[in-house]
């Protein structure tokens, strides 16, 4: 029986790899899916295959359409939903994200530096874990996986 | 991890084959389904297994039932719904396949000719997806799969 | 207790008359709702309140948006919904209502000429009644509210 | 029959006054709800009537949780969820309740500014209507409750 | 507060006549509701509204479509489904409202005979209470709605 | 991709061996599942297991508890329900699932004798099949499963 | 627009009519409502409407029964579960309830002693908010329903 | 086809080991999954991964959280639930479990000595089976899966 754990948020940092990295050193029957991170193939993606806008918005518009299939679905299939904020850039969607698995009920884990605590406290609410290092989920899920402490 | 695809509207042109033809050259993890595209067992299935009807309104009642369980839970198992209108034909059971799908909540992707734009709007905004071409839809389901642009 | 019954489709007959007048004459405890039927206004809604576009394909999308708050919120809200298909235009956008409304478990009563029969097929089959003049729905909403024939 | 419209987002400018001003006068049939919007009751909520906290990460974990109280029942019970994004803050609870309501089928709509057109993509691409001032909305609101333009 | 309770079942005895009465002598908070229970008009109404059909299998099932709207409108909309077994007749109908109530979630309580508790066994179990006498299941509702015993 | 056919009602003649023998010979992707059909176990096992009771009342109700689990769970698992009414016996419990299926959104397909056709007129219009044989539902299980026809 | 907040719990203590009072004291818009809360009848209902029983067991299972139709009905309907546990007695139908209404996604405030903390901690990470006084939760209400503050 | 069984309340008795060896003698289809039942690092876990508190309350409720992650998922997952009450401890989580089975609409199986019927009346009430003694309900899973009696 695999857990099946959705990364989101937060691309320009190496907390996904650390997470593959710690999970896979502990051999954990996880599974991790997330949103598309190359941030060019992300922006670009809806007009480089649907054709190109000259309007920024529709630009955006189309891109944004594509990447809800895979966001939503995974999102959708996962068993546990991880948000990561960092401290730059607006990530709108992360935050979108991490409302949109809160009301699928899906359990929910938020990743953010304590200086984040404040503007993040709608958010933090809504999970079940928040924590500061990467490694620390992966002790959770170790955790939650085989009841085994760090 | 295979995406399960829903193929759904016209039968008479060979747009599920470039679908098939594109996903098996690029080795998409993906498996497609649909109706039952022989449109004269389409037609006369109810008939034909569960008794002839004179009046026509019930011969294709019958038919109807027999076809609705199988694109019903196709569609149900579906993560993502296609479907294809083109210029001849009325086609509305394509549409009310695209309202079903919408009411699932699966992610919608249109297929079809741009002069049909104005009287597909309303399915249209209720997609992630608008193409043209199938090999378009290929190369959305590539993004959306793989994260990689054609 | 009111019943709330949704009219989809058609704009260009007077269905919509007839079947107030008709429930008015017998006095039903019925409240009608159905999208804007002003052709104009629900194709430029978006533009004039939004903004203009200068592709078709978004001035479309625009507007399906907003006339898509209306009537998914009306449809969801409804106890009935009544889907009318003409024999003239497309009307798409009725099949993706009945297909809508079929997947949210409404109860769906279908309102079209004989001819129309084979094309339906699929629509009728999701309905719980098919009719051919407005005047027999009224019959059906009396019956199922009031639990008298005609 | 109200429509009862949820505002979300942005406490520090005037847009619900002018959201709220637009639909007194032209007598829409609406009833907005939204969080509360008083910044230091909001934050100290949890503190003032469970008790102080000695961390702040408790402090707005307690009051998050009472004020989630409000804002999920209410977007619960709403018909629209309008998400209104500034310029200034992070504003990630905007964000989060967009995909919380998103995940409801609530109809969305956008209020932002179209400098940030790039950072909402996502938000925006899950929204039915975006716009970029308050009395838009209201014109919205007024096309899809009573059918008229501007 | 009302409490709505849907009478299943039976309609050759006057058992909702007991229940209407009782209710009333002790002025509870409730509103009954319940299928069409004139016999004919139940059978004819979709021949006589929609057509008349050669075959009884087709004349059958228009009049079910059409009582259909009635019945699942109602059962959805009621707080407890109340389904009575007489010993005569097939009565297929009363158990398929109970595990459709059942499904829904409904609290559902029956009513029959003591011979018949053996042919019941699956239905009984389905339900939150099992009586006699319509009196008694006045006396439930009476105690749910204020708390007090007879 | 297999399909999952739960074969309710009836269990004192060999229709199940029937469609089981038929879908074999078709070699058809289909897997049946169903309720226990030995009569006296399934009456019986609720006193054997948690221990005898003096009223049949209680007696029944432990044994339909216990076979509740089976079916629910099985039911709920099933792409297609199917319901055999025979002509003797009450088959209360075929019924109930019947509606527990509808409401479940279940395609339901129906098995029974013309004549009873009047007395099933409501399990029928909920149905998307009625046959008179086991071998036109495994037809109409091949049809919807590979789209052949008999 | 009231709230509706149901009263869960520990019956043999005043804080239902404390909560009440402090409710009224500020004319909140607020409907409380809860179970039978007589102990005697509750505990009586089943055998005094539907007949007596030797065994304890049943006794107790028709009582519970027919309490589980107001109880389930009224959680159902509320906006809000407040749930009670005093230091006296097992109060399982407390923690029933307060997990009852966690999957139903309400949202729910625990009240005790913090003597009970940890014994309560699984059911307070499932509350929105933990108080010890009922004039905390009266505070709570009055926060979410009017915002602001004691 | 497995079946999963989850196996909530009381950790400090062998009632899981007795069930898990009756299974295994029996050669069940079945596959038991449950909370973490080593009691120090369920109390702990939130402490040793995220970071220690100072306050009791806190302590557990990030350790209940991230149990949560885990209990929620996995009863969401089973088919079966089946809950043990001892006569030591408040054991209010296994209630809090019961209750968030049955409203997930899970079977629920309760397991518990006689002289705890009376307080678990309610719980009782929920669901299809209780039993005594754990192999009883190795016996009900028997039953259930492969249809014979003990």
């Amino acid at each position: 029986m695999h857990w099946t754990v959705y990364l989101s948020g937060e691309i320009h940092t190496d907390w996904r790899e650390r997470m593959r990295a710690g999970a896979e050193r502990r051999d954990l029957a996880v599974r991790f899916t997330g949103p598309v991170t190359d941030h060019g193939a992300s922006d670009d993606c809806g007009a480089a295959i649907l054709g190109s806008e000259d309007k920024a918005f529709w630009h955006d518009r189309k891109g944004a359409g594509i990447n809800a299939i895979r966001t939503r679905t995974l999102i959708g299939r996962a068993d546990v939903v991880v948000v990561r904020f960092g401290t730059q850039y607006k990530q709108w969607n992360a935050a979108f994200d991490a409302g949109y698995a809160a009301a699928l009920g899906k359990p929910l884990v938020v990743l953010h530096d304590p200086e984040l605590t404040h503007a993040l406290k709608e958010v933090d609410a809504a999970a079940l874990a928040v924590a500061e290092r990467p490694e620390q989920i992966v002790d959770v899920l170790r955790y939650v996986i085989e009841g085994r402490l760090p």
